[in-house]
């Protein structure tokens, strides 16, 4: 297992037990504002972890890609990607 | 449990599983762009369950707040997890 | 002019401003990350103009419409705008 | 000017006539959520435009800079689009 696969691995663990948390929360019908506020967290620790996902995309399949001459292809996965995340 | 709870906590399950299924992925060691669709898509299931949430917390705690006086404080309330919800 | 219609307008005004400075940096044909850091900075200043408005309809129509009956009506819109406003 | 300029110069017109209609509609003080929802039209077409610059980004300084040995500047650059794109 590569070294940025386990930091990947690690912060999917963080998010599982946040998540966790927050079904307990609902169980005992918690104040619903103070289950919102940890599901936004939930959120950002996700995207967090996305942007370790895509750095290490970014630096190593997209050169890869472009300098075997998939640049198209290379670049429309990019621009879905950017798409997807942003809900557009 | 009150019939909404239920069904926030049939989201919530929803959400774990396809987490678990980003975690095989993951640790299968498949294609970064593969791993992020997926977590875009847990990231937009989330966002549903917390409109769920949203949409009873205004239909109860909002106008109970509002009648009793504490208007001032539900609406802060508000724009805090507005801000919050874009990462704003 | 309510004092708050006034701030709006402030705010739009630097939008607007900010916007004609993009416009200049595309006619000159600048670098475009460069570019895009700016209208990001746009889309940034239009999202706190908005919190500002929304803001003032949570302490005005809100409260107003709720003690008038029209919960449904304005919980629904406030719903609407919330989904509009995340892209969701 | 290159063609790909004319066009989003061309959306660019529209996101100032658009920002000039929420400037009346402030002016003339109309409701509050119908100036939001076209606030959130306009951020949504500035949106629109920026996945235009990025790609023609993506098309030719990326591949560029990656071929001429300057890859960790660019992807660094990417990053940090992508990071200010969502508010991260």
């Amino acid at each position: 297992m590569r070294a940025d696969q386990t930091d990947v691995l690690k912060r999917l663990s963080y998010i599982e037990g946040h998540l966790n948390g927050v079904r307990k929360m609902i169980e005992a019908d918690q104040y619903c504002v103070d289950v919102l506020r940890q599901t936004y967290a939930v959120r950002k620790a996700i995207e967090k972890m996305e942007a370790l996902i895509l750095e290490q995309h970014l630096h190593t399949c997209v050169p890869e890609g472009i300098k075997e001459g998939r640049e198209d292809a290379v670049i429309n996965e990019l621009m879905q990607l950017y798409n997807l995340a942003g809900n557009r």
